[in-house]
């Protein structure tokens, strides 16, 4: 690859993609040519990146001449059908959809846990769901130190991970709600405004769990590398423009004291340590919004156990930055320095 | 007590005094003589109540005379302070406040869960917090079936459990918010629109639990009548109006299946179940607000467990109603049955 890589966005302006654009330019990454691409709907957009305005081009199975790495966020499907493509015309392949996360041969990567998959990679790399990042960044470095049995966690996600368009319906229903006019259902076909409800992933009609409680779970052990973690999640979306909140309750299979996680946690690379039990200032969706680390607080023994082998926690991340756009970055940053 | 008791509320012109008004009215609760009163600030607030009009009166000492059942409900330290006076007047006391409730001798009464409690009170009798009436209605029935070993719960709380205060300061927080104006933070000293945040209660020092938090734990074990309940709770404001929901995860003594708790939860009083995983039909706070009964749904496996003893669910319930004002109606209903 050479030195100063071409880039190109697929899903350009949806809401990832175009936090991808503001990763780039903030972390300085070294780019030659940079391609915008999006469906036939968005073609013709124009973008302004580092003084330059681009046109979005629209995504065709010519696109990837000339392209090193390709940053795809445009869902799974489309990532089905135009990665392969990519990847047989030499490029390296970032890719934010869930289409081959679980596939065997494809590295699954949170740079901060398993650099290590990224030694042997076929030129497509998975990004994990944002809430398995998020938990991820937060745990890994106890997990190494107690070993982590069990997670049992309960999120508080916003409209950001349904994208540009949810974060709009929800916007949009806080303006119908002051003026008194009908709420606007047309994307999530409920009231979202001063409500919450289960996520409205396809739910596994035999188990009860929906998609994405069970992407939590598998995206997890793989990242871990440990098929017995044991791992039930409860996703709930709340009212929250960006930045997904979670409770986690762990179980370690040693002692660890609150004292030592903190201090573990203090030092954990993309973490923020934000609690303060005095003045209750803890993990925020606000205060993770547009920020790289994931915010953990509220860390405390598990005051159902006695043993002193269980921990609670509370932690806030950006679901578009560290829970998509930026962990995508953070692996082309690693395998550009190889 | 006569036939027809004569009713004072305390905190009339507060969110829970104003709900159990509603209740009162939607019962056909018997009543002779309606007391109104409330601290000098309200006093002489004019309320509607059933084509009469009251005047809401100063609380003193002698707000009490002739008066048979009064509900409390303007917070612990007027409780502590006028209770005992109006038990000592012969009134029947029935209290919203965390004031009593954990006193040995004062029943703490969900009436679905422990009327028992009631054969033997000294005239006071203590409304559980809202959150622990919610949760102790839900996984009750649970319990009498396969014995609960341990409770781990993530709360989804409303503004309303702060009192009408703090739901006016979110509504204006959303106008405010709409308008691009700055955010008005007088009561939470924060954005609560489009935010979550933890619990705003007094947390402990030294074990990094809020008070919310430490009343769900011991407030259930006295209620669940069993010293040796394992649990733990994450208590978390989100941006709704009324209604609280908690994501609970439950491990038993026995085994117990989806089925099975699914079909006592049918047929267990104060509940409704709504877990149609087909539709993604399931509890919300929209749904629960202005009802009676405690909704429960995605009722599933611990996934993390493969022993058959966990079960994981989610609910929603009316903060005001039952985790307040239904409650303690109730209550008084149910002395006056004998």
């Amino acid at each position: 690859m050479s030195k100063v890589p071409c880039i190109a966005i697929v899903g350009a302006t949806g809401a990832v993609g175009r936090e991808i654009l503001t990763v780039l330019s903030q972390r300085d990454f070294p780019l030659g040519n940079l391609r915008l691409l999006a469906s036939h709907r968005s073609m013709g957009t124009v973008i302004s990146w580092r003084g330059t305005t681009y046109t979005v081009e629209k995504l065709g199975e010519e696109s990837f001449d000339g392209v090193d790495i390709v940053f795809f966020s445009a869902g799974a499907s489309i990532s089905q059908r135009y990665a392969p493509i990519a990847v047989s015309r030499g490029c390296l392949v970032v890719d934010n959809s869930s289409a081959f996360r679980m596939n065997i041969d494809t590295p699954l990567v949170v740079p901060e846990v398993n650099p290590h998959a990224l030694v042997d990679h076929s030129r497509l790399i998975a990004v994990p769901n944002c809430s398995t990042i998020l938990l991820c960044v937060a745990i890994w470095p106890l997990h190494q130190r107690a070993k982590i049995k069990r997670i049992l966690v309960s999120t508080y996600q916003a409209a950001s991970g349904a994208g540009a368009i949810a974060m709009a319906e929800l916007a949009q229903q806080a303006r119908d709600w002051v003026a008194e006019e009908p709420i606007t259902k047309q994307f999530f076909g409920r009231q979202y405004i001063f409500n919450v409800f289960c996520h409205e992933s396809k739910m596994d009609q035999s188990s009860g769990y929906n998609n994405e409680e069970l992407k939590m779970a598998e995206e997890t052990r793989k990242i871990f590398g440990n098929e017995c973690l044991e791992i039930a999640a409860t996703c709930v979306r709340v009212p929250v423009l960006r930045a997904h909140s979670q409770a986690v309750y762990l179980t370690f299979e040693n002692p660890i004291s609150v004292e030592e996680s903190r201090s573990i946690l203090k030092r954990a690379p993309g973490v923020e340590v934000l609690d303060d039990r005095e003045k209750n200032q803890h993990p925020e969706p606000i205060l993770a919004s547009h920020e790289d680390p994931v915010l953990v607080g509220r860390i405390r023994q598990d005051l159902s156990r006695s043993d002193g082998k269980g921990l609670a926690l509370f932690l806030a991340g950006d679901q578009l930055r560290k829970g998509a756009a930026l962990n995508a970055v953070q692996i082309a940053e690693a395998v550009l320095k190889g």
